[in-house]
């Protein structure tokens, strides 16, 4: 039998997603508790991997399993187990044939930054400071230029090994409230590092430190050199994940 | 020439505002990047003390010094000195008579609850879960029976020394915003865990676990059997302090 899992976390203290050495990481962390419910290992797969210091708000992961425990009590079977910062918010019987990396339809990752001359504290964790000026209507114009299919290799960090580096944006949307600036990205699939220097690019346009030509010949051309900074991990949040069907 | 400090903090690591022997405290941190600033100990004065693990999102201080460096510049003199979690977000010079806990006029606290069967790592550091139903119009309802001026005993930790237990509270306000409920509590001043029990009370009455006779019974005869229970201080919030002048 199939599972499907909605996974949130505070990627603060893990080195990401993805199960490697010298690094506390979230598929770590849940495979163990899984492996204590159910006592015997599984595998699991996550919609796709999210980078060190990376939050999840939804994540979706699978596993395959045969227990007498019901699906909807397998999720607070695992929150006994699991962290305070990992929580599974729902188990259910996944449909068939179901995936959660290959059936991932779109993905909504959102980026929060706070324009301050002063660090604020309780915004600091999830949000990056901004000192300097940002021009929000600038910041809504950049993005159009990265809506629709592109190559994203210039957006892409170095060594991470992919098929292909063409990738389709369906929708930017910028949502301000006081210093708050929140920048959702919806797309088919996102490269390591993608949204992060993509939102890096839309600050430096917005403050004028690159011009529009910059960003296009930064998509036609894959020209790193025309980018703007990577902006660092703990502003960035997978919001969610779409399927064909609603899972959840 | 006393200086008016606006302070933020992340409480959460902190034994409270007062420095104390056994706990690492926001007045300690203050205080010691205030002499490192300036060359010699000052004494550091809060409107009010906020308890172990309380946030505050615009606390305000005083302190009296001589010192060449402007006003407007202490803040950021004093931010590379403290730690990731507090921080100065404006610093003035003061007006005359000006007393940051005697001057205050009014306090505005926020607690923040979650409504949710799942814990939600993302909400959890600056909220409290509750797994039950609650009544929104019902926790309306109670907030007005607190509203006006009360004998506020039952809602104070033993132990406190305080000369009177009667406060006037102003307004309480709930905002709810999907599963977030936050309750917005102003008055002239507030007792030793008076927010955190007023608000288990209005919760514990919104899902029925004690009735209105209990909460007037609290007010009017300072009964602390009729009150509900203390909640956690992470949901806590300093929001603002008002002064009869406005001085950031």
């Amino acid at each position: 039998m199939r599972y499907a899992l909605l996974l949130s976390y505070d990627g603060t203290n893990y080195g990401g997603w993805q199960i490697q050495k010298n690094a506390v990481t979230v598929q770590q962390k849940l495979t163990e508790a899984l492996e204590d419910t159910l006592g015997y290992k599984v595998n699991v797969t996550a919609s796709g991997r999210t980078d060190s210091g990376v939050h999840a708000k939804a994540q979706v992961c699978h596993f395959d399993a045969q227990t007498s425990i019901p699906a909807e009590k397998l999720a607070d079977a695992l929150n006994v187990r699991l962290p305070q910062d990992i929580s599974v918010l729902q188990t259910v019987v996944a449909p068939d044939g179901f995936d959660a990396q290959s059936s991932a339809k779109k993905k909504t990752y959102c980026y929060r930054v706070y324009l301050s001359q002063r660090r604020q504290p309780l915004k600091d964790r999830y949000s990056v400071q901004i000192k300097y000026n940002v021009d929000l209507q600038k910041l809504e114009y950049s993005a159009k230029l990265f809506e629709g299919e592109h190559d994203f290799k210039a957006y892409c960090a170095a060594g991470s090994q992919v098929k292909t580096t063409v990738r389709r944006i369906y929708n930017i949307e910028i949502k301000k409230d006081g210093c708050d600036v929140a920048v959702y990205v919806t797309g088919n699939g996102f490269l390591y590092n993608m949204v992060r220097t993509l939102v890096g690019t839309m600050i430096y346009y917005s403050a004028g430190r690159i011009k529009e030509e910059d960003i296009v010949r930064s998509l036609e051309k894959c020209d790193r050199d025309c980018v703007g900074k990577t902006m660092p991990a703990k502003g960035l949040m997978l919001e969610s994940v779409e399927y064909l069907t609603k899972l959840f």
